[in-house]
């Protein structure tokens, strides 16, 4: 991060995300960056569903960039409809997955233009730059990467457990289907390598963050990153603020702690920052004690101000956190 | 039509439909004959959009015997929503033609059926059968076939012409791509053989019920037919109901009109009944002198009841059509 001070440098900021509280940073960090910001975004959740490709948390991301989500839900379409979906309930067709109507443009868009031969990546690029989102937003690879539950209820691809089971079975391990053959995109890489910092983004550390990190090659790259790299805890006073982490968590033998997020990053990669909720003051030393820099400070996201807000006080402490060369 | 009597007697019918106005009779033959009814729907409208294999008038027709149309159109579903295609238009994606939410689901499922091995014909009976239609609804073959619109504005896949373009374009000839490999399904022929008359609906005579009658092979068997046929005329005083069977008619150097309708049907097979609207009286004994039976009634179905009535006339004609075995 050259020329990095406190006063005012805007880094060039790769962002790794997965669902809705992902996708509200990533748009604080958007509203900071513009096009300075890269988002990298999991696809392990990725299914067919009515014939379509659907990427809920690319989706996700992209509407929440683009400023089009539900602002009640956090993903999907604000003021969706969903007459399709009514339709197919009377054709007695799959119905446990509620695509709504606007939603469905974004996937039968995408699945045309991946049938016509354009991969993952260059399709998010015209569905991104149509909607006017300026950052660049990077499904983490272009070969399928499927998450799979293996649960006390058997095998469950992710969205059964996800969606129509929502989260009950007791998850025993995770498995990411193809993952030995993925890699990240070119464009990942690019922008890693552009990037001066790097944001892991308040998503849940198993189902978002994992398969990004656990990609082949990728976890070497950040280790050789020379920027400062961060993450926000999305456990918040042992609570997941959304989203099944804390159960997965207990149900993984780990406790569902901001700390625990940290020590399981930590593992991953190279971290260098975390920021935590002021309610989760009280770990900040045991943070430090990993060797990462703690931050504490008000990491709800409750509007656009807010995510603002928590956006760039974790490219502040990214900016603090970038190493000097040892020869100066 | 063994027993064939005017005294009650249901007989069973196939009727070829294309469009609106044949939707509207096949609806009323519906409600006279129940499952008694097959109905053969022209494909030669069916095309590839968004992804999806869309059948327009196989749903016009769906949608008119489940009782799910727009009243007020005659296709598509009653109080359908468009917020697909709103989206679409944000991305800049394809939006000439108007797909309704609803009406995705019928297009979602199909295409996922098709992909997923079934043909159209096995796809057709999933969907009537899910809607609670007891009749049978056939398309006319399960290869594709794509009406091809010659124009003075070059050559127009049929929906550009039809939908994109308004009919504007003067049309010069029409092309069936795909006619002279295709072939009237297994289930229209079996249709056939149980059928006791066929039924012309008041369809376009030369986008609607020409791809179906020039099937290789149809024609031959439709001579062979020991049934009555009838037809009832979509042209009432000179024009079109709806639709533009008059314009056509016009640019193909035919008159728009009843009689020329019963000529064009009476040059391709053989035609024992023809139904003329009251206006058209005047015309009844030109049809005569073709050899064709004709019947003055009001043709104009704009209710329930109305399509009943017609589709009951209609029946009646076929009946005392009814070629008593010469042996007799």
């Amino acid at each position: 991060m050259k020329d990095a001070d406190q006063s005012g440098h805007t880094p060039v900021v790769v962002a790794l995300a997965g669902g809705v509280g992902g996708a509200k940073l990533a748009y604080g960090l958007h509203r900071a960056l513009g096009e300075r910001l890269a988002v990298v975004v999991n696809t392990g959740d990725d299914f067919e569903h009515w014939g379509l490709t659907v990427c809920p948390d690319l989706d996700t991301v992209l509407y929440n960039l683009a400023g089009l989500n539900n602002p009640e839900f956090g993903w999907g379409l604000a003021g969706e409809s969903h007459a399709a979906l009514a339709m197919m309930r009377r054709y007695g067709g799959e119905s446990w997955f509620s695509l709504g109507d606007g939603d469905l443009a974004t996937h039968l868009l995408r699945t045309e233009r991946l049938r016509a031969g354009l991969n993952l990546t260059q399709v998010t690029f015209e569905l991104r730059t149509a909607l006017g989102v300026t950052a660049e937003l990077l499904p983490m690879s272009d070969q399928p990467v499927r998450t799979v539950v293996h649960s006390d209820e058997g095998v469950l691809p992710f969205q059964r457990y996800f969606v129509q089971r929502r989260c009950e079975p007791r998850l025993l391990r995770l498995e990411f289907a193809g993952m030995e053959g993925a890699r990240p995109s070119p464009q990942v890489l690019a922008a890693l390598a552009r990037a001066e910092a790097v944001v892991l983004c308040p998503s849940n550390p198993y189902l978002s963050l994992d398969p990004i990190l656990l990609l082949p090659g990728l976890a070497e790259r950040l280790r050789v990153f020379a920027g400062p790299v961060v993450a926000v805890s999305p456990i918040v006073g042992g609570q997941a603020l959304k989203g099944p982490a804390a159960k997965i968590m207990a149900e993984l033998g780990v406790e569902a702690s901001a700390l625990a997020v940290a020590q399981h990053i930590a593992g991953r990669i190279r971290l260098d920052g975390f920021v935590l909720d002021a309610v989760d003051a009280h770990l900040a030393d045991a943070v430090a004690s990993l060797g990462v820099t703690p931050l504490v400070t008000d990491t709800i996201m409750h509007d656009a101000a807010s995510k603002e807000r928590l956006a760039r006080e974790v490219l502040a402490l990214a900016v603090r956190l970038v190493r000097r060369p040892t020869s100066e």
